[in-house]
């Protein structure tokens, strides 16, 4: 007889009525009367609990088993018995119950719902909870999304450095590195990234289409539901490139994400429309059955002006080119004009970085930002400046000096062939909560860092 | 008349014989007489160059050509001809060749070989040479392979946290993190992680099959060809899994690496061969059609003193039971005793971690590590020690205070069902030296970190 998992059973329950199995795995309930009793089984292979009965006439420990606590960890010899009327398919007829490991009576998840900043407290547990076992396991998933896609697509995988001598988003957003040994170990002050984007530009002059994965760091004070200290970022960068063709990378990049989670993460996804985000599927679905319309900042502007004209309650009312978009405005233009997802283009320059592609207008860069209803922004991008001197230029205007942040090597680039290159940068928790309603990134990552927490 | 990247017309040349095509790139080396010249051409989409052939009766702009810096980015628009009769299978023979960018002639890296020394200086742009080109590539693949591996086999991908409390490695080895303008911004201290497999650990829990793969951090002072300050760590973890079922899951999680690189990057396992490791390819042959042994820590102590007491010359001849096995010990087993990859067993429990299983002879842990002929060990795992009683004991013995230490939540993880888990830790970069035959982790990373190196 050989062990099985529910993830194996639920796929060939039906094929196996009255087959004797051996189950090995945990609960996260028990109720019993004096002759029966009922476990809600589950070995972490699949989301919802399997129904283990057993009956004092067969189970000789049957009041061991009626009394064990929480997540204790059991071994299960039983009989497979569909089920068709009830909800679930099948259940567990046990003739044999033993007892692996004996949880303490003080597991903190009980049977009641527990509050989100209760589970936070306890993120080494809450994976256990369906919750997050839906959202990790939908992470995960995303993750092997994206890597699907740039493989299909030949893109190379780099990892940018996180120790990082190149500090161009200037003091107090960096975490400082140090060695409490050797002050001076790296000769130089040393922070934690804030981007991969500057090792993914290089990398695309020797590779053309490549993307990093890997953890950013923000020393961020706000304590709201949207920052976190760390977290994770996917950067393509393709050399080449212009802002057109980056917008249409973009577009297969989110809609494959989103195709892959309908594929390989469905259950989870229709667990989140039901219990996170009513309507989410719906939303998803909006997203890959449309194209997505490009339209100029310049007439974003336009059209958020006519909406104050017409009477439409912003809490930004003064509309002006050159302002930096708010989330109101963007929730605007994607959610009522478009009513699907759409990219801005060529911001104006002072609301952008300074390697972002300066246009012929001289007033606005070569950048996008990708606006989704029911969030805003998802990803940002640009074309890059590819003229040495212009960049050169910007960064004096904008007070950072190469030599200074260890940035000559970047400029450098623009020496030796760099004739275009494009990219974007996308927030991987930002995403995963799009896709799963999650309404906290704290709950969007395992083990979340921010202002004043570091437990775990 | 469409773009077509080298990649593509390596595939179906034979088919294009006399076709129009564009291509653009860069060059690594230009030549001409005064009427014909030739450009060892890439686009970044292929190892080997391409040879235009470029004449001065149809290129209006030859001189300019012909003087071109290496590097530039140029735009190249000819007729493919097939040569098989030549090394390369096919050149273009062009009809207009317009400069999109013209490079500095400053670039660094001229048409003579460069030290390695050189090529870390130019870090931003040695993955132009054909050995990083290489290395990157299989990096690349590597990663592409364990990916494949994990989803195959219904692993979750865990992301650990990167600035974490724990600090079980003791003083001195771990970075430590501070917010410049707040000093207490975590309202603790905070070190750049070293491991991953706690949080693995706990997340086994939820879902019985993890994996994290994710930078990790040593401030490290040594100066040898294997160390890094930052380096990437693939650690797996299973609940339930016991020793034995670790040593397969390793044995098969490595021979599908090598597996996957044969299929996706063997013309660069060829390079590699040829020019960083002649022998490459048998090595690897030997790893995947081998089953790994698994020899015990007390077996391998006699194999070494019979060894000593016959003459083997060891710098460290005092062969004992408790010993830590040095590199030249863990060779002489795979390479001259075994011949093929091995698993050491039950090692001795002062030379491992204390999380490690004590065996029932309260001597040795259920500890493993895989050595392989031509390095020695490859990585090293471990059932986890699953009594709590057991973990705290050895904690206490070993002077990790739980609360000081903040481990309190992972040993408490035994509390609540810890019934039997098991993992390994796998060091990339130093699989990926293994497998192209590089022998500098400083090259086997983008951009290296390391004790007085930060640049980048």
């Amino acid at each position: 007889m050989q062990l099985i998992e529910i993830k194996e059973l639920l796929l060939s329950h039906s094929k196996r009525e009255g087959e004797q199995v051996v189950l090995v795995g945990s609960f996260k309930s028990i109720r019993s009367s004096g002759a029966i009793g009922f476990i809600a089984f589950s070995d972490s292979t699949a989301l919802e609990p399997v129904q283990i009965v057993f009956k004092k006439e067969n189970t000789p420990n049957f009041d061991e088993i009626s009394k064990l606590p929480i997540s204790s960890m059991i071994l299960v010899k039983g009989v497979v018995r569909n089920t068709p009327e009830k909800k679930q398919p099948f259940e567990i007829q046990a003739s044999k119950i033993v007892v692996l490991k004996e949880a303490d009576p003080s597991y903190p998840l009980q049977k009641k719902a527990h509050g989100s900043e209760f589970l936070r407290e306890n993120a080494h547990l809450r994976v256990r909870t369906n919750k997050f076992y839906v959202i990790m396991k939908i992470r995960s998933e995303l993750a092997n999304a994206f890597f699907e896609f740039f493989k299909n697509n030949d893109f190379l995988y780099v990892h940018a450095p996180l120790i990082t001598s190149n500090d161009s988003e200037g003091a107090g957003e960096s975490f400082e590195v140090i060695s409490p040994n050797d002050p001076n170990y790296f000769g130089k002050k040393a922070s934690l990234t804030v981007s991969g984007q500057f090792a993914a530009e290089a990398y695309a002059q020797g590779f053309k289409r490549v993307f990093t994965f890997g953890p950013t760091f923000r020393a961020e004070k706000s304590h709201t539901s949207k920052h976190l200290s760390e977290f994770w970022m996917i950067e393509p960068e393709v050399s080449l490139m212009d802002l057109d063709k980056l917008t249409i990378l973009i577009e297969q990049c989110v809609k494959h994400a989103i195709y892959y989670l309908f594929d390989y993460a469905k259950p989870e996804l229709e667990w989140c429309n039901e219990n996170l985000e009513p309507g989410l599927i719906d939303k998803l679905n909006n997203v890959i059955n449309n194209d997505f319309p490009r339209v100029e900042y310049r007439e974003v502007i336009e059209i958020l002006k006519k909406a104050v004209a017409e009477g439409v309650e912003f809490e930004v009312k003064d509309i002006h080119f050159g302002m930096d978009l708010k989330s109101e405005h963007e929730r605007y233009i994607c959610e009522k004009v478009f009513k699907r997802p759409v990219f801005v283009i060529n911001y104006p320059k002072d609301v952008k970085a300074f390697y972002m592609k300066l246009n012929d207008d001289n007033q606005t860069v070569a950048a996008t930002d990708l606006l989704a209803p029911g969030i805003g922004e998802i990803c940002g991008g640009s074309q890059r400046e590819d003229s040495y001197n212009k960049l050169l230029t910007r960064c004096l205007e904008l007070d950072i000096d190469p030599e200074f942040n260890n940035l000559q090597w970047y400029l450098d680039l623009r020496k030796y062939g760099y004739y275009r290159s494009a990219g974007f940068g996308l927030g991987f928790e930002r995403l995963l909560m799009y896709v799963t309603g999650c309404d906290n990134i704290r709950d969007a990552i395992p083990f979340p860092r921010f202002h004043g927490q570091l437990d775990f």
